[in-house]
């Protein structure tokens, strides 16, 4: 090939579209159904917006990844490698907009990072955001929604929920020191994936004793709110968390559970993280992931006030690939039917224009081939029912309707063929 | 304001979005109801990708307005400039697709061009394309769901059409040199923008008599094919527009005439060109515009063997702007509903989950607001139906529907909410 797509970058075709299409429909359909309105912003920003948030001492990974160029004027932008910090600048940037917004934006973002299986360098994500109130119940309301998109899309989930606050109380209660907290929540993060010996380690290297971090990680199994409280007391994680699993039963959202080793790498989070996974799934990374972000956006804003938020980001590549693996067979065309015409285009053409424009996604051979190399198409691209017109049966007014999975024809007369389609 | 969009780009709030919305998901249904299926490249493309087209000839302006990136191993690439490109790479790389293919894109594109009035650094196209046929029918159908597009997105427009072969028969005629016919089509393509005698000034200074240059746009006033053919004699351009119209008559296509100067400035067409414009519209420019284009697969491909295309292209800017003008009141919000609790919101939230079930598209204050400012809100956004839950209305198994536009209110029993909302 002399013309490749770039590395860690992918063409979609109609096999694959088809299902993309879907998931992002199925998306867009409940965020409104919750009421949700639709944005978008550029895939370019300008270097020091997509630096903004790393100031606040977040991890500099991203910035690493992050794709670089200039305009003709020598301005430095990125391509956005998230949606979460274009919306903060929009936000910052719009202060007239009626609070509480909800929004949602779908798009592509990019980051020039490794590739390695399932992991791009351009991809698809679906953020849903509420901004301007601190309530809980709007947290609940990202859950319930996010517990329907997976039942719509025959996905099994479990929603795995704590609280940022909670895990500072944790640390406080053992007397961890402040500069080391972010440290000590970055290494908690990892625990499922590397085991608890490896995390001690690594605790202690952060120069954190090794009785404390071992004391952190015991408390850190027990997945049980009452218990926790009576070891260290009431707190306002545990406050939250509370309100938040009340609310959650009033949303009916039922496959979730309390986790108090949840971390979330990132550093702008102020209350309620949550991750939603597979259940019984080989696939064992995130599906869509999120929580409250209350200090974000009046960063970028300049101002003191507080703008709170609460979102939640779905991985659109990860759900494709999970809906993959559940399904046999893909559509490899929208098409419903294909007209074969035998001479007859005339006639053809006049039944397509008809079937189009009552709604019927309709395909046409206009290139005079022969009806076995028409049926071979038609079998090749899925489509499940042809209609063959033919002189002899229109000299009776009649087409010839051949349902491609059971092979049976029937003789339909030209002004029942749209009742007939729309019967099967 | 500290951070900004990117020169050139722009954020679209929900009032825009909605609309953007509206037009894609025209357009994909009616793609769709030709048979068209969807397909996705990537935004990023290796620079050789990029600049392939231009080996064979064409202007490079466009190439000077490629904006170009690098990844982490130093590789060039660039950012799509059109989607057709693209396109022909896909091809080229999947010589097992069925021919023919009718596909189907929509997406961004960037050019890092001067940016004024209508014209951006960043925006969508939607392009759709059939290849593996030379047919004239496939010519006809791809205009006939243009005619519908627009006719869906009530749209008066007017399809000009010609074909680059009567133009090059015409340069003919006049016995033009071979290595001039380009440049004088460029030159033409511009007849209508800048007039007759500017063009016949540019057309001696690219060295052609002037008496030539003036029988020549004399020839092209007239958009009359009998008479052009009385003229020049009977030649290719003039048997394949003969064929076209004949085809368009089958497939309902009604407001098309006959341009002879219309050129298209790109070199790849090889046959049918058209362009649509606006009727009695500010706007002047083009909305669409397509051709047959049968050489630039190959290209890609690498092969001899040939593999003919024939599309078009949609400007959704132009189109969103258009539309713009019709339209007096813009939705600001995708909700049907808007329910407010007073005090009630356990019984709110209830309410609330039966209508989304039900599907309809539905708000809810979780924020414990006044209902003076709920109804602001609500009217602010322009929802139209606002639920009202209170403890003396629930007391008789009731709420209130209010009515924003008309102000109206009636009670309804809680039963019987969904049936009132789908009734109205």
């Amino acid at each position: 090939m002399k013309y490749k797509a770039p590395k860690g970058t992918r063409d979609f075709l109609p096999e694959e579209k088809i299902l993309r299409n879907k998931i992002v429909s199925t998306l867009k359909n409940v965020f409104e159904k919750y009421g949700f309105n639709p944005i978008e912003t550029p895939a370019l920003e300008m270097y020091n917006t997509c630096t903004a948030k790393f100031s606040a001492g977040e991890g500099t990974d991203v910035l690493e990844e992050l794709f670089t160029l200039k305009d003709r004027a020598d301005r430095i932008m990125g391509l956005r490698y998230e949606l979460t910090f274009p919306f903060a600048r929009v936000i910052a940037n719009n202060p007239q907009i009626p609070k509480p917004f909800k929004k949602y934006q779908i798009g592509r973002v990019w980051r020039n990072g490794p590739v390695k299986l399932g992991r791009y360098r351009e991809f698809w994500q679906a953020d849903v955001d509420v901004i301007g109130s601190e309530n809980i119940y709007l947290d609940a309301e990202i859950l319930a929604l996010a517990q329907e998109v997976f039942q719509k899309l025959n996905l099994k989930t479990k929603i795995k929920i704590n609280n940022i606050n909670l895990l500072n109380e944790i640390l406080e209660f053992y007397e961890i020191p402040e500069k080391l907290k972010t440290q000590v929540i970055i290494s908690i993060d990892k625990l499922e994936k590397l085991g608890k010996q490896k995390i001690i380690k690594e605790l202690t290297k952060k120069k954190l004793q090794k009785d404390k971090a071992e004391k952190i990680l015991e408390l850190l199994e027990i997945n049980d709110l009452k218990i926790i409280e009576s070891k260290i007391g009431k707190n306002k994680g545990i406050d939250e968390l509370k309100e938040l699993f009340s609310a959650l039963k009033k949303f009916d959202v039922k496959n979730y559970e309390f986790c108090s080793n949840l971390a979330r790498g990132l550093i702008y989070y102020t209350g309620t993280i949550f991750e939603v996974y597979l259940e019984n799934s080989e696939i064992t990374s995130s599906i869509a992931a999120g929580g409250r972000w209350d200090n974000m956006i009046s960063k970028f804003a300049g101002t003191k006030e507080k703008i709170p938020a609460v979102g939640i980001s779905f991985g659109i590549d990860v759900m494709m690939d999970a809906i993959k693996i559940e399904t046999e067979k893909f559509d490899k065309s929208i098409a419903e039917v294909f007209v074969i015409p035998i001479k007859e285009i005339n006639e053809s053409i006049k039944i397509v224009n008809k079937l189009r424009k009552s709604g019927i996604k309709s395909d046409i051979d206009l290139t005079e081939t022969s009806i076995s190399k028409n049926l071979e198409y038609a079998n090749s691209l899925g489509i499940s029912k042809v209609i063959i017109v033919g002189p002899k049966d229109l000299e009776k007014n009649k087409v010839t309707l051949k349902n491609m999975k059971t092979g049976k024809e029937k003789k339909i007369e030209l002004n029942k063929i749209i009742s007939e389609l729309k019967k099967e």
